[in-house]
């Protein structure tokens, strides 16, 4: 119910590297559907010593397709309709060029299935943890093509925690709806709201802004790394101006923790989701916790969204443009 | 006097090369001086056959470092005063596992300098077009690495280019003057400003966003990539909300212009820097003018933020923490 289907993965995965030389694995989505694909991008660049790993926006592979495009190339591309366009096309630029592609989506017979060499079909509604199956798809092909390629000394380790993160993350989001409930009485007239985070999940940071704050709840809002928060960001820093801090535990908690420093220092409005306070620690091993915090941040912030929409009394699927004309 | 020293360029890359086999360059700075790294790590994820291409803010790196690092590896960094001490810190890293470090920086015997194997200093504050090369000999570095390496069959246009482009951006800051100020004159009282670009100025959206609009102006903003404008932010589009569109000639300017059309749509606020209107493919080669978009964008922002400043008498220079306090 919670986990991944592994050996699905893994026969995919089985399949393409015994008809092919892989050298590059590329992740193409859009919005969320891209955001859900950077951790296993970050791990993969991370460590990875041969393999090539690249993240795409997919209008931009599409009109800017790179060079290396072919046989020895792997593009999983994401969308959760299966209907986004763009990513549709990529998949027919890459099945092209000779690529194999393995596409991520909700919805079976939808036309990114349909124009994927292999689809993997995943969970959403159903509870957080199925929400974070995309993100956790993404990652699950990453460990298993450096495994299958190159080999990975933590490969045991990356599966023990994909096998218990899922069930913990929905604990997670279960345990947070006070929090939650408090943050959005705090924030829903909030004129603007700031995101960041680091390492694996600072992309939930990006999709937290520009999807459940810009587009689920119309709010004025920018996110960034923790690490570039001194480099330009914390000049707004002011009594008024509130931030979301997605903490990690593991390699980059010091980075955030830093931006945390400074913003209890100056009193600044803050929100900190730690994934420390919901125990990832005690779920996935401690060597490659890293890559598990954005599964957590995904499910809790969901809750903090759905809070805050209830504050708002703005529902989270309300949109001006979208599903309502053609752009 | 506008151009770089390609020589030098030249001669860092054969003895690197000469002493050891290259497979991955990664590229590594805070802020502005990472976002200026940003479009030689597009050109080379784009275009290299076999090399591999990463990119990080420093304090990422040193907390989180690869495990790729070591001998086969070369790290460039850049730093504009050359004492932002999480980039130096990088250098030392990347020193102590034994890759090569090239580090780009205004400031002759700065940390950075010391720290580094090979030292760049580049001009900044002399003319728009100096103020961009930072940016410009990360891109002549990427290109002479690809040569060098596996070779690369517009390595002619490349050079071209960055024989012709700089030259070129100072006209094309020197001819904006008049759009800055009406830009500055309707925008100084905007609570809140988005920015936007594709391709190789992505990431100049990115530091016009959180450098120019948040740091040194204080102003409220966000950034994102046109690709991802219809996944999420676009929702946030209203008679009232101020677009800035940093526009591409080249690969990816239909994915720009897909977002204008709808901003016009929708009559939003849009100011658009066009490349196409300063004329930067009668400069540079139509087969690579993708990659010199972000030398223009930076050259004719700059003036717009110029002129912002002195219409909100907030000049770029203050700052409320930075140089006045440790953090």
């Amino acid at each position: 119910m919670y986990n991944l289907d592994m050996e699905k993965v893994r026969a995919i995965v089985s399949e393409i590297v015994g008809k092919r030389t892989v050298d590059t694995i590329a992740y193409v989505g859009c919005g969320a559907s891209k955001a859900d694909l950077y951790p296993a991008k970050y791990f993969l660049t991370n460590v990875a010593k041969k393999l090539r790993a690249a993240h795409y926006t997919a209008n931009e592979f599409v009109n800017d397709t790179p060079d290396w495009l072919g046989e020895h190339s792997v593009i999983i591309t994401a969308s959760l309709g299966g209907t986004t366009p763009e990513t549709v096309k990529a998949n027919e630029i890459a099945k092209s060029a000779g690529a194999a592609v393995v596409s991520l989506t909700h919805t079976q017979d939808s036309p990114l299935d349909k124009s994927s060499d292999y689809t993997i079909l995943h969970g959403f509604g159903e509870s957080y943890a199925t929400m974070q199956h995309k993100m956790g798809y993404a990652l699950a092909l990453a460990v298993e093509f450096l495994q299958q390629t190159e080999g990975y000394g933590k490969y045991d380790h990356m599966i023990d925690g994909l096998n218990r993160v899922f069930e913990a993350s929905d604990r997670a989001a279960a345990s947070c709806r006070g929090q939650a409930k408090l943050f959005a009485e705090k924030y829903k007239d909030a004129p603007v709201i700031y995101v960041m985070s680091s390492g694996a999940s600072a992309e939930v940071a990006y999709s937290t802004s520009i999807c459940l704050m810009m587009e689920m709840q119309w709010m004025n809002s920018g996110s960034f790394h923790t690490g570039e928060f001194f480099h330009g960001p914390f000049e707004i820093v002011d009594k008024d101006v509130p931030f979301i801090l997605l903490m990690n535990d593991g390699k980059t908690r010091p980075v955030d923790a830093r931006a945390l420093t400074f913003l209890h220092r100056f009193d600044a409005l803050t929100t900190v989701v730690d994934t420390k306070d919901y125990s990832l620690g005690s779920v996935v091993p401690a060597d490659v916790i890293t890559y598990f915090n954005p599964i957590f941040h995904s499910a809790v912030f969901r809750v903090f969204a759905e809070e805050l929409a209830e504050a708002r009394r703005h529902p989270l699927s309300l949109r001006r443009y979208m599903w309502k004309l053609d752009y």
